[in-house]
């Protein structure tokens, strides 16, 4: 292989993966270079992502050690998302009877999604989270795209019981915006004892649900 | 910018935005490089895509072309996701009371449904799906998965009418898993007339939903 196909190569590898280690053996292996070669296709892949914006590329010594493709989003980067984010809500057309905000098409948009979800990504990154969280139905969405971007697994908070969830946690809550008492429950298996969580709630419910 | 850096940049721009065009003269501007230049970079990324089964290259000629990344699996690799899947199924410990299967893990995992929304897509792709559709709650994220893959919008098939949603279409139909009738709601917003969807449902229901 080319160096030139190696470095194309080793981003898609990379990009592809967020927040995932990839260890220069499995690199060596599947591309047929030398761990020194690699090395230097890195750094080139890492002053790439640095000089656009899109993420930074970290390497791990040590023998559990490898590189990673880590998707924050650059100052510039992230205003643009947000630019764009407040430019399509300001839309008239959005209002709706009763003065709601229809917003089903910025959640159907998967590129503007993995967007946010790198946004949210980037702005929590340092606390290291363990796991999104998020209560269905509107959240799930950019709480996927936010896990997927941290690497972490996402749980689902669901609002009735389901049998195919196994034993779950069930709690009694008086719902902000429906005035009366709702349920919430979560798969015991869902996450462990101490894991530390992102929640992720959709727009529309000023942190109601979490505080209950 | 030199080569090995320019090839990089432009795996990276196309990887990070499935079945999205972009032209040559957004890439030249971004990367300061002429098209004849960029047309041999995206050469180079193509056969390396192609090398590795990770999706194909796609460059569209004439006033509206440009390049785009398709996310085709090969064979080889479905093989693997499939196997994967069945390995980790086959688990014991996931059969629960009343013979229900656990598997809200596999739906938690971004990395796994990154990769079965690229296996869906890879399969539906020649169908040249407009929108993927999905019923809450389990089948978002691989239906999310599918539609990132496909860069197309995702529309959620709600159990209930939402204020937020704007107008919705609504259905009652005989649940079989539950056998009592229920309803399913979409936004009139959410799907133009005319356009093609792909069904994505959960693993659970047996197409009973479709159906219905």
């Amino acid at each position: 292989m080319r160096r030139s196909e190696r470095i194309s190569a080793v981003t898609k590898l990379l990009v592809d993966r967020p927040h995932q280690i990839i260890t220069l053996a499995e690199l060596g292996e599947l591309l047929g270079a030398a761990k020194s070669t690699l090395s230097e296709d890195i750094a080139i892949v890492r002053d790439t992502c640095q000089r656009l914006g899109l993420g930074r590329v970290e390497t791990l010594p040590g023998a559990a050690g490898g590189v990673r493709y880590v998707p924050l989003l650059s100052r510039p980067v992230m205003r643009e998302v947000v630019d764009q984010l407040v430019h399509s809500l300001s839309d008239p057309d959005r209002i709706l009877p009763g003065g709601f905000l229809y917003m089903s098409d910025i959640v159907a948009s998967p590129h503007l999604l993995t967007r946010i979800g790198e946004l949210f990504a980037t702005r929590f990154y340092e606390r290291e989270p363990q796991a999104v969280v998020t209560v269905e139905t509107r959240g799930i969405p950019i709480a996927l795209m936010t896990a997927r971007a941290l690497n972490v697994p996402l749980a689902i908070v669901r609002r009735s019981t389901r049998l195919s969830e196994g034993t779950v946690l069930t709690m009694n809550y008086v719902s902000g915006s429906a005035r009366r008492i709702e349920t919430m429950s979560l798969s015991r298996r869902a996450i462990a004892p101490g894991t530390r969580v992102l929640i992720i709630d959709d727009f529309m419910k000023a942190g109601g649900t979490a505080r209950g």
